[in-house]
């Protein structure tokens, strides 16, 4: 039987030792693509590229990628994380993928966070095409560091083993994941939850350029509005677990349509 | 007692069309600001600049923004329109706004295609923000052309008194609204109703530089999943009617979590 196919993007640029140690990590059981952009484009949501063209480069054998994992296809593109995906599946993959990995994001996406996402992004697209997608982010504690992705660490072998399980079992329609990582080194196990309720404040600091210009910098503070929770991806990231939270394609407030809809009547 | 006051934003620059309409449209009413990008940021969707820092500035009072709605504040903004939100709301409002209108957008964004769209980030960010949040947009069946707004025609008269009712009703908590009008002119009535699954297909146009090395336009072709549904945003849309799309900002597809879970529980 021929290897399951594993198309991987990320919003941290190609260079970052996040994807590259995802494509180790997977690259035993599967064949795997790794197109992803050609430097940073984090915050960059489900963003298109509308007015310029977009251009792939299939990484030279000599770059740190491709040496770290020469078994692993490495590209490069000049667009978005979504506009990577939409590429790979029509320019070039040999055959539609058994699953789409993003990340491993430096930093984490849980919470609201999730809107911001590049990584995230590029997942969804994955959905609305009905690939199995998965998002893998790391979070960071207050005042810690960006860390290494340790190859063979406990984490990497557990998320290995759930993508595994991820192409036998596939995803329910328009349903993808976003999972966070509290350590790249310690597994205690997964969680499936839901997305807390938190809030962004504080957001910008200014910014005076030499000739005079005020301008601002996006920086800011989150808050998890439920800290009492204990089914929340922030919940468990505290406790110390891999949280997993399926997201929908499906944008629509269901439970909101009645009330809208008396709302509505009232115009 | 004072006016309310409602901040504007679009994804397709402060110079376009639709946000002047819907400015005018609303001025009458209400104590009105735009902050708007300065250009066009199509396809943004909830992206945020995280790398450069972000400007503001009033447009000037001979500009044609100004000079259409002078009692309008008009100021323009070198991110997208999520950071013309943020920057808004902590730089140049007054106080808290009363609602959130983004739009309108130059072509809809019904069904999966409010993924995307710079319009509908700019209504997260606002609903994130707990402010009440409505994004409009101009559906373009095939053929059609861009239409201007017509100032006073039904459809931007029906649009300011929905606007008047959710100043005073508010929305559901962690609830935006997501608008298509089927045309600028004609006014049959509003549809509350959910996203239609869509797919977009056939996306990448390929393109030679001058200099011989190939790149992509992004475009493609959009296909409505569920041509025979009557409760989706698209049949609203082809019936005639203004589709109303309740989004919530909980991306968490909580119907899945119990299956998610027996598929972790494998692993």
């Amino acid at each position: 039987m021929s290897k399951p196919l594993i198309l991987i993007t990320n919003d941290d640029g190609y260079q970052a030792s996040g994807i590259q140690a995802l494509a180790s990590a997977v690259a035993s059981f599967a064949e795997v693509y790794v197109v992803a952009p050609d430097g940073p484009r984090s915050g960059t949501a489900c963003a298109i590229t509308c007015t310029t063209p977009v251009s792939i480069s299939p990484i030279p054998p000599q770059s740190q990628a491709s040496v770290l994992c020469p078994q692993v296809k490495w590209y490069s593109c000049s667009g978005t994380p979504v506009d990577c995906v939409k590429l790979a599946l029509e320019q070039i993959l040999p055959r539609r993928p058994d699953l789409l990995l993003s990340g491993i994001n430096h930093g984490d996406n849980a919470s609201i966070s999730a809107h911001y996402s590049g990584t995230i992004g590029a997942v969804f697209e994955g959905c609305m095409k009905e690939i199995p997608s998965v998002g893998i982010s790391l979070y960071l504690q207050r005042g810690q560091r960006y860390e290494d992705f340790p190859v063979g660490s406990d984490t990497l072998i557990a998320l290995s083993r759930l993508c595994q399980r991820m192409v036998k079992e596939g995803l329910p329609k328009d349903v993808c994941l976003n999972i966070n990582l509290p350590t790249a080194h310690i597994f205690r196990g997964w969680q499936v939850c839901r997305q807390a309720r938190g809030l962004w404040s504080a957001e910008w600091v200014s910014a005076t350029h030499p000739f005079g210009q005020q301008a601002f910098w996006l920086t800011g503070t989150f808050t998890d509005l439920e800290p009492e929770a204990l089914d929340t991806d922030f919940s468990a990231l505290r406790a110390g677990y891999c949280s997993i939270v399926p997201l929908h394609v499906d944008l629509t407030a269901h439970e909101a349509i009645d009330k809208i809809q008396r709302i509505i009547d009232k115009v």
